[in-house]
């Protein structure tokens, strides 16, 4: 179990096919943005729309060329979008990125009779629903498999947990609690249940009246929607791994534009920030064996069967030898985050749950992340543990309110996965924005992707005799780099 | 089981021996606030000093007068504090209060020869340690027993826990990680392990070699050592409820301030802030079913076994009804933040481990705060179903460097219970503080006190015909309110 080995590199996707069983996805709709791909083998995003010798020269670790959509294939809102693969890390770059505008339509009902429901709208001849836009970064990492099948369904499971909202996101009255259990029935016969105190029935004499009922707003099912979203997603790759040959598993961060507003979801080691009138807005963070120490501890705690023998819940600031048995040594358990002296019993000598420092913490001295997608078959090196309980698949959404501030052209939402931040932290990234943004004319729409391409020439660096240097001539990142950078206030936005 | 049920209120504390068995606290010492009370049955705090009719007064649950220290019996630092009882709901005034200056002395060493460490003190004539300023508020519930044994006890479980600090925290250099395991060496003995990458012993050949240490502060060994006292307090209370009649339990909100720093540890629903130049700044957070609803739900899921077959570990807006089986109801689980919809089951029809909104979230129907000591023999009303596993005693702690900023003498630590936060604001405690404060020389010594009392008063309101109002009419809290206001920057502080 060496501290340095990872799981196994594995085996590259063979086939993902479009439309696979399992969880079903939506049918593919939009704007016809990655339907080429679908079914494919490895690939680059589709909205590149790379040629076999532009993807050969996309995939060459030595030059390290950085690929950006060109200027006929412009992606939404001008977004901006640049990447480059890694620097011999692994054989592909395992990065994937997409970029969609989806459109959810309602349900059907299958009594066939049309809704009139107040406040929704009909859109494209009779369909009723409505549009999001939709940015996604994907880190693989053991393998390309699951990266690339994320970036090809994940907006489509979002669409689909969207689809039960069509009509209550669209009603400005708050959500109903309760909807009725026929899901034939129409929209009209959505029931909002009495509240307790109209009804005198109550399960059992012993019970409560209770007189409350929580408010819950729109925008939280919006998040339970994307949540529930990562969780199929992470489902159907567990479902289709074997069939699909997929293998490894992925960070993910996406930003859904919907009805005026943001919603960031995060579940990894890559970053958003907004960059607004100057000032750096975080809108995610990051999930590693540090930032879920306690977490990850409580669960070993509980259910130590899942460490089988090998490792200890505990945290030691270093391995403790056995001549050390007895001796006080340094610790933290779940509940603390300062550290005490305990005597070194037998148990201390385990490895610890988790270990090392910064970008080097690993789970299980296997795992240097602790959200995302996939990852169902890693294992510790050498042993039958698996690691996939210790991981979730459930994002952090943050939400942002595009309407409650006045945008300009300058103001930009910044996607990036850790080869961008390892290297070139928020003030960084802001003064590039701002630094190029003013050297475009504020209605040039290339002016987001040289952003973008600025930002991954400098995190990459240049090759010198000694390897891949920034400008300050420190090391650049050998990691696969990816970004996108989205207008806030630009032209055509919110259409 | 009723929501307006809580646990019986328990018997009133008969007896607390002083210097009681269990987990050894350090000798009392320091100024001799507090001794008078040790032992005695339920009281008001010691450094009141109150007479027989000066108690009977403060017990007053009609007049409700508020207490705070005579000028004789001033506080350290001038510490203003001001305390008011209840308006009939609990018997007793069963917040506590306790402000202490503790001296912590080096555990001596066994084979009785004087250790010459440098960076080390001498004080005392010969005895070597530090003394650190203890402030502390307890607010009780469900009987006073946990509160009082508390506010008489946590700060010498924190000396007992520094004690093996002193040599450590008066040595500048980084603290050893591994200490030796003969208590009776000196400290000059204090082995600095060699790190792996120095040493060819590793546990066996497939063991890998890590050369990583994590560095660990000062701070953050202070930080553990209140961690574990506070773990201690709790053993303590748990051991000795029997034997001494203890029952309840009790929200706990310490300032310690040591060489130059504050640590705030605060486990429940009291609050500390600092108001430096009129900016408000938390020195905590809450501790209610609300805020930590997901490791209660986390620990519920993997523990079913604690909900007693009657509970389930999903949220609901609202209690589910029979007749609801079926339909489509939102829910949230432990990994959600937001909501989305499920079809009811049979399981959903128990009642919600977490329900209830703001000051009225339970947690299974019967606590609505989630850290604290004591609470051993809570049970859910009327069944066998076990509450302790579901509160923490750990309390979070913050640390604020004094030394970092000149403080002005009205730059104050605010301390309350939440019968000062339930009806006062950050903002209006902080406009109360700097209005009051202005109204008194900046050198008179009283100006403290005359500020926790506002507080006090202002929270509670003057009875009118419809009950206790504050100045905007509003109800004032009927709850029992404690407030300590501790100046940052005073004459005679930091000694």
């Amino acid at each position: 179990m060496l501290p340095r080995v990872r799981a196994a590199v594995a085996q590259l996707v063979a086939g993902l096919g479009a439309g696979a069983g399992g969880q079903p996805p939506a049918e593919p709709r939009g704007d016809g943005y990655g339907e080429g791909a679908a079914g494919g083998s490895f690939c680059r995003p589709a909205f590149l729309q790379l040629t076999a010798e532009e993807l050969r020269r996309a995939g060459d670790r030595v030059g390290r060329a950085v690929q950006s959509p060109r200027d006929s294939r412009r992606l939404p809102w001008s977004t901006g979008y640049a990447e480059v693969i890694n620097a011999g890390k692994s054989l592909h770059n395992e990065d994937q990125a997409c970029c969609e505008v989806v459109f959810v339509e309602r349900r059907p009902s299958l009594r066939g009779r049309p809704s009139s429901r107040e406040g929704s709208r009909e859109l494209d001849g009779g369909r009723r629903g409505f549009y999001f836009h939709y940015w996604a970064l994907f880190d693989g990492h053991a393998g390309s498999g699951a990266a690339v099948m994320a970036s090809r369904r994940l907006h489509l499971h979002i669409c689909e947990q969207l689809r039960d909202l069509v009509d209550v996101l669209q009603d400005p009255s708050p959500p109903p609690i309760c909807l009725p259990h026929n899901p034939r029935a129409g929209p009209a016969e959505l029931s909002r249940v009495p509240l307790a105190e109209d009804d005198g029935e109550v399960p059992n004499d012993a019970a409560p009246r209770f007189h409350l009922e929580k408010a819950v707003s729109h925008e939280s099912l919006v998040i339970g929607a994307i949540e529930n979203a990562f969780k199929y997603m992470d489902n159907q790759i567990e479902q289709e791994r074997a069939s699909q040959h997929l293998s490894g598993g992925c960070c993910a961060l996406a930003a859904i534009y919907l009805m005026g507003k943001f919603y960031v979801a995060n579940a990894g080691d890559s970053r958003a920030i907004i960059i607004r009138n100057g000032e750096i807005i975080p809108m995610s963070r990051e999930f590693t064996p540090e930032t879920e120490r306690q977490r990850l501890q409580f669960l070993a705690f509980l259910r130590p069967e899942l460490l089988g023998k090998e490792f200890t819940h505990l945290e030691f600031p270093r391995r403790i030898q056995p001549k050390e048995l007895g001796k006080k040594m340094l610790y933290r358990d779940q509940n603390m985050n300062g550290w005490a002296y305990k005597k070194v019993e037998e148990d201390d000598l385990k490895f610890p749950l988790i270990y090392g420092e910064g970008k080097k913490a690993r789970v299980m001295a296997t795992i240097g992340v602790t959200r995302g997608l996939g990852d169902h078959d890693l294992k510790v090196f050498s042993s039958n543990i698996h690691i996939k309980p210790f991981l979730s698949c459930f994002p952090e959404v943050r939400v942002y309110d595009l309407t409650q501030y006045e945008h300009c052209p300058d103001d930009v939402l910044v996607l990036g996965t850790d080869g961008l931040w390892d290297v070139t932290n928020d003030k960084e990234v802001a003064s590039v924005v701002m630094e190029v943004l003013t050297s475009y004319e504020p209605n040039d729409p290339c002016r987001y992707t040289m952003v973008a391409q600025e930002l991954v020439v400098r995190s990459r660096g240049v090759l010198k005799e000694r390897g891949w240097r920034m400008a300050n001539n420190k090391l650049g990142s050998g990691d696969d780099i990816s970004v996108f950078v989205i207008p806030l206030g630009g032209p055509g936005n919110y259409t």
